[in-house]
This record gives C-alpha cells, sequence and structure tokens, in this order.
C-alpha cells in the first residue's frame, strides 16, 4: 500500500487533475479484458501522464520509494498484463495520444504510446498507405499496448505483427533515464536489436513512451471467399492447396461448428450450421488479380472437399461476414455469465489435431467451446463460456487450460501467440521456455529493472 | 597466443582432420571479406565443427581457458566481422551445412547454420516457396553469417531482412550451455524476444548452431523497368509516385553515374554514361498484374522527369541488367588495388542529399566513388577504390568515411543498414547510439559472456 506522504509527493509533481486516488475511481482500474477470477489488485494511485517529462518523474520517484509502476493503454489485453499485483502506480497513457510526425513519402508515422490503432490505420489509410497489425479491438485499443503484447491479428499471415513495424522507440527505463532505441530507418544493423527485446516484454523492462512505426503500400483492392468444411483435416489440406497455388491470402481465419452456431443464435448471419468448420479468406492486392485469385482459391478448396463456397467483392457483403465472425466472442458470452478467450498457436499442419483436442478437453470438462482463429499461421482461440463464481466450473476451466497448453507444445506449438502472457499464463510458461532460457530472461529483468518495479508479477517468476 | 597445451588438449576431443593451426593454413582465416588495412590478425587454430556436441566441447574449453571464439561461414561480410582481434579459435561452420527439416505445408525450413544462403532459396523456390534475403554474395554466404550480420538485400524494401525470417534459433552460451530462443512457430508472445537480440549480434552473444526459417509463397512473376533522371531528387520524387500509386516494387535499385561509367568501361552493358542516375525497379506477383504495375510505375517515373525508360518481361533481358548492376563492385575494383564497400542509409527524402554528400566528401578526399544502392528503404552503398597501401589515400579514406557517417547521423540515417559494424565501424558506433544505450548493450553482453570470449572487439568498445 502506497503510503499518504507518497502521493502527496506526486501531487506536488503531477498537476492534480491528473490523479485519481479514490477507492471508487482506483477500483475501474483493477481489471483489463481479461476474464480473472481475482477482480481485487486495485492499484493505490493512477497517474495521467501528459509529457515523457512527467513518465520520467514518476519512474524517478517510484524507482527512489521502490513503488511498483504498470503501464496501461486501453487495457484490451486479456491476460491481466495491465493489473497491479502489489499495488502501486498505474501510468495511464490515455492523454499521451497525438500522432507526432507522419511522412508519407518516407513512410512513417511517429506517435505517443496513446494513440489508438485504429486511428494510425485511417490515418495511413487516407493517402494509401497501410499499418497492418490488426487485433480485433483495433478500434480502441492502443499502439503503446500494441507494442508491450507484441499483437498481431487477423492479417498476421501474409503481414507479420506489430515486431514487424516498429523502427524506433523511445522508452523511459525504471529508473527514469530516456533511451532511443533504434535509429528509425527501414533496415538498421547497428548494435544489439534492444527494441525487439522491449516489443512483447509487456511493460516489464522499459516504458514505451515514442515510436516510430513502418508504414507500407496499401493493397488497392480486396475480396473474400468463404466455404465449410466437413473436417478441420479437410480445412487446413484446402489451405495447403491455396499456398501451391502461389497465393498470399492476407486473412485465412475460421469458426468452428459451435461457434458458427452459437452466432447464429444471438446474431442471425446466414451462416451454415451443419458444417464442423467454415473458413473466411480474404484475398488482396491489384484489382486486375482479384479473379485470378479468387478462382485459384475456390479451386483448391474444391480440390479438398469444400462446400458452399461463396465469392464476395462486394464491400458491404464483406464486412457483413467480419461482423459474424467478429459476433463469435459477443455470442459465446450470452452462454454464461463469463467468457475466458485463449490464445495458442501450431504448426499449420498439426491445426487440426488441436482443434479437435481443444473440444475434446473441453467436453470433458464438460465446458462449453466456441473455437475461431487464424487457419494461416495456425492460431487457435478458443473461447470457454461459464461461470467463474461457480468453484467446480472454475476448477475445470484451469484443469482444462493447462490441458490445451500441454497438447499445443506436444504438437510443436506454443501457449501464446499474440495475447501475451501476463499474469493469466504466468504458471505455464516454463512448459514451454527451458529454465536456463528463462534464467536468461530473469537477468535481462534485473539489469533493466533492479528494484523489479516494472509491472512486478508478469510474464514469468522472478 | 594459444598454448600448444591447448592445441593438443583441442585434438583429443575432435577430429584431428578438423583442425588447422599451421600458420600458412591460418593465414587464411586472418581476413574476411572487410578490405582492412591491417591483414594480420591471425587466428591460433581453426575447428571445423561437425555438431551442436562439437561447438559445445570447444565452448566448454575456451570459456574454462579464456580463449576467444570467433564463428565463421562463408567469411563474406564486409566489416572485419570475423576476423580475430585477440587470436583464439576460428569456429569454422563450413562442414554444418545440412538441410535438417524442410516443411513446405508449413512453409518452414531448419537448417544448420553453414548451408549456403542460394541452397535455401533454390529448394524453397523449387515448390514455388520464397526465403526473401538476398544479399548479394547469396550465392556463397551462409545462413549463419545472415543472421549474424542481420543481412538484407535488394528486396528488403518490399520483403524484410532475416530477422523478419528466424523463427526460432538453437544457440550455445559462451559456457557450453545450448538454447533454444523461440518457439518455430510463426507468431509467439511468450516472453522477451531473445532470438531477437542474438539476430545481428555478430556472434557477440552466442553462437547460432540450427535455424528455424519462416518461408512464404513465391510470387508467380516479376518485370523490370529502367530509367535515367538528371538528379537524384528527380529520382526520389519519381519512387515516391510509384508509392502514390499503390505500387509495392521489390527492388527500386540505383546505380550513380560514376558506377555506370565505371561498369561500362570494364563490363560493356548498354547502360547510359550521360545521366547521373539509373533506377532498376523489379514488380513481382500475378502474371495478370504485370501489365498494370509496369504501366503506372512508367506513368510515375514519367512525371518526374525520366528518361529512356525501358519495360523488361524477358527473363534473359532482366538477368543481363541485374549482372550490370552486380558488376558495379568488380568494375570499381578495376580502379585501383583495393574497393572499400560501405553501407550507409537515411530516410528516403534524404537520398539525394546523402548521395550528393558522399560525392562531395570523396571529392574532397581526391577518392574514386562509384555508388549504388537501395533507394526504396534509402540505403546507400559508396565503393571507394584506391590503394590501401598509400598512407596518404588511407588517411583521407579514414576521414571520408567518419564525415560520410555524420552526414548520414545528421540526416536522420545511421552507419550501418545491411552489413554491421564488426571491426570497421566500432569507432563510429557512438555517433548514432546514446552512451546509455551503449552501457545496456555492455551490460548484455557481459551477462550473456562474463570472460568476453564470443567474438571479442566487435560492435562497441567494452
Amino acid at each position: 500500500m502506497l503510503l499518504k506522504s507518497s502521493i502527496n509527493d506526486l501531487k506536488k509533481v503531477l498537476k492534480k487533475e491528473n490523479l485519481l486516488f479514490q477507492e471508487e475511481e482506483r477500483y475501474c482500474y483493477a481489471q483489463d479484458s481479461a476474464n480473472l477470477k481475482d477482480k481485487s489488485n486495485l492499484p493505490d494511485i493512477v497517474v495521467f501522464v501528459e509529457s515523457i517529462e512527467e513518465v520520467q518523474k514518476v519512474m524517478r520517484y517510484a524507482n527512489t520509494h521502490n513503488i511498483p509502476v504498470v503501464s496501461r493503454g486501453a487495457g484490451t489485453n486479456t491476460v491481466g498484463a495491465c493489473t497491479c499485483t502489489k499495488g502501486g502506480i498505474v501510468l495511464n497513457f490515455s492523454k499521451m495520444n497525438k500522432i507526432l510526425n507522419f511522412n508519407p513519402d518516407d513512410m512513417t508515422m511517429r506517435v505517443e504510446p496513446g494513440v489508438i490503432l485504429g486511428d494510425i490505420k485511417s490515418l495511413a489509410e487516407s493517402v494509401g498507405l497501410f499499418y497492418p497489425p490488426d487485433p480485433s479491438n483495433f478500434k480502441v485499443s492502443t499502439i503503446g499496448g500494441s507494442i508491450a503484447q507484441s499483437s498481431g491479428g487477423a492479417k498476421s499471415f501474409k503481414y507479420g505483427t506489430t515486431k514487424d513495424y516498429i523502427l524506433s522507440l523511445k522508452v523511459v527505463m525504471a529508473d527514469g533515464t530516456l533511451m532511443r532505441l533504434g535509429s528509425g530507418t527501414i533496415k538498421d544493423a547497428v548494435g544489439y536489436h534492444l527494441n525487439q527485446l522491449i516489443i512483447g516484454s509487456e511493460g516489464t523492462l522499459a516504458i514505451v513512451v515514442e515510436a516510430e512505426l513502418k508504414l507500407i503500400p496499401l493493397p488497392e483492392s480486396n475480396a473474400m471467399i468463404t466455404a465449410y468444411f466437413d473436417s478441420f483435416e479437410d480445412a487446413t489440406a484446402g489451405v495447403n492447396g491455396i499456398i501451391r497455388e502461389r497465393i498470399f491470402p492476407a486473412t485465412i481465419d475460421f469458426m468452428d461448428r459451435n461457434s458458427i452456431t452459437t452466432v447464429e443464435n444471438f446474431y442471425p448471419s446466414d451462416l451454415k450450421t451443419d458444417k464442423e468448420c467454415m473458413l473466411l479468406i480474404e484475398v488482396d492486392g491489384f484489382e486486375v488479380s482479384m479473379d485470378t485469385q479468387l478462382e485459384r482459391v475456390k479451386k483448391a478448396l474444391l480440390s479438398n472437399k469444400a462446400s458452399d463456397i461463396v465469392l464476395l467483392r462486394d464491400k458491404e457483403a464483406m464486412e457483413a461476414v467480419w461482423t459474424a465472425r467478429r459476433a463469435s466472442y459477443g455470442a459465446a458470452a450470452k452462454l454464461a455469465p463469463d467468457v475466458v478467450t485463449d490464445d495458442i498457436i501450431v504448426p499449420r499442419s498439426a491445426l487440426s489435431k488441436m482443434v479437435c483436442g481443444c473440444k475434446e478437453i473441453c467436453r470433458k470438462h464438460n465446458l462449453q467451446v466456441c473455437i475461431v482463429g487464424h487457419v494461416g499461421d495456425g492460431n487457435v482461440h478458443p473461447q470457454i463460456a461459464l461461470n467463474l463464481d461457480n468453484d467446480e466450473e472454475f476448477k475445470h476451466l484451469t484443469d482444462a487450460k493447462s490441458e490445451i497448453y500441454s497438447l499445443a507444445i506436444s504438437l510443436g506449438g506454443t501457449i501464446s501467440a499474440e495475447h501475451g502472457i501476463g499474469i493469466e499464463k504466468l504458471s505455464h510458461v516454463d512448459k514451454i521456455i527451458d529454465e536456463e532460457v528463462l534464467n536468461s530472461m530473469r537477468k535481462i529483468k534485473k539489469l533493466f529493472d533492479v528494484g523489479n518495479i516494472l509491472n512486478p508479477g508478469k510474464i514469468f517468476k522472478m
């Protein structure tokens, strides 16, 4: 618990209106978008920072007084990465939300951490440029959180993840030092890639206070195909066929039968509920290539027992399919008081085994699960609907997750593709990362943050 | 100097035929492809390793006896990254050259460090897949060296560099410990990105003994445009115009007038010698998009004062242009006993200033320079022809390089894009990386390599 004197000290160096310390105010920061059973992780104070200098001031104070500091953007992560495990300060970046520079000719954008991803994407697209990372919450989530969690999205298969679009970072270290990592050029072979070490470190090594982003030309057109399969084996074979046709789809998403049925029950969207799997494939590129791409995708799907293939060119029709796909979480939320969404990844050749295994594990534990994900990169998102307050169900959830992670690892995969670890998966990290590698990570953590004040208790046990 | 007893010790644990310790044998390893004045950096022994276990044995011995170890693939780097600054052991990876696994459906390949890049590219292409990094020496250079130097190439503008295609690494640490970094899945959000820390660290943090690579679908077709300009301002404006046309060329290379003239003098290739700049633009994608792409590129170039525009579709004709472009180094080598090639990068908007500044600096120092590079990402490769044994010329080279780096930095660029630092640029690193950032790198180096035995004396002063 933060001392009253500390709150008074912070009041002296920061604007009063930027500090929240009443319990009812702090309560709003006890959680992020992770559906955790324990909702009691209150910060002692929430500080809205407005400048790099203010971040430095807070860090110098926190470092001297050994106060934990948790950075927070929109709080949309699903693993408890910005909850407070030991009280302390929440740094709220929502006021550091300016686009500092946009250079269309150099295809770069320099932003503060609180900028909404959607705003970055829109500004780029307004001049024919493209910032590809597209986590499903991009309309509300921030670039700072995206960097912290190394977020991906439906287009990661073709376009990579956040780590592929960061040219340089400004970060404030635990002791308040400001560092610039990377030169901001498109290629950079000078010294160690410290910016890549920060990306995905969930605020445990340094606090990102500015980022320079790489943009690429926006593909001028896109088109979509939806198709259904009686098994995930067939669906995966269909995707392999698409690649053999030399097509590189921007997105190859899937919904399983439970997910389709649940969406149809709550948001009727004209999906077929009698098939095991629906694929949603988006291709992009030059308008003149669209028919070729669609024809070849169709051919590959037909050769692999697809049915009900629909080709879509109309923007509204495509958006309607996306809306149905994105409704899967909301629909699952109607099945029970809580939904816990997960994030595992396996080589694509093991996707069918992973999805079927997930279902089997949930069936065994009497849990309702709707599964969606990205076939291209083998990323599976089980959405488990349950009542977290029911201790028996919670026990089943805990056991099921553990089994799901073990299965992913046994299939050559890992326990998080794009959501991160936070506190939610911390106890499973040693299943996939060897002890000596974890020790290297711990040593780096100690090097960057001697007092363990930066987002303590996340990713791995110290 | 390594003790005789050490050589005898190594003989006991390794195959005798894999050890070179005669002076004339060791002399072959005194240099790499950097054209350094000092050619006296002899190793004490060269060890051809054949397995991970042998690398571990050598490292355990070297660590115990505090012997420097320098890893070497094909020795094609241009910055002295695999020369020995303190004698010791050269680990030669040319016998660890097996492709361990190729999974076309998962689009991955697992390789030993001594595999030639060209072999990786050919095998991938044989089934319609693509490993994009293409340093100009890819027909002889190894994946291990490519990872160490974070190498790029002409296609980096569109396809990124080595760091974007590494899914996981196996590395042997200074003390002989084997670690696996990254899970090998296409996305991975578990813990710190230690593999990204290793990539580009030039063998100073750990020794890469295995890598899992990400492949992508191979574009089915390509086409080329060449064009000439009276100024680099116009050429850059032309490239901006191409991007505004929503074209993402795979390559936008340039040759300056000196480079063109030198090539024409020694390898007549039908290039125009009366223009300041030639652009060589390659587009790729679906066959059906080629005409569209070529037309739009042509339109953008014509709007920006291009002349002598030629569109090429014929494979042989395109290869002939590439041969002329690649001949620039060999041609420059005919101007004087030595050629020193450099590697700087600036935002594309500063490319013209960088190229013109380079020429001005070389003129001032009475040095002949041929400049080629990659316009897309602002990467400039001055090739300076001189006699390194002439002390006065060497002094001018040293001064000119220093001025070129300062100019690059003043234009928002950096001192290496894709070649690395090695020993050649070590004394300039503190111009671009702040002292506190360098200190973080030093601390990481000490963490990974307590005794400073891994490729000592590279990248930065300890």
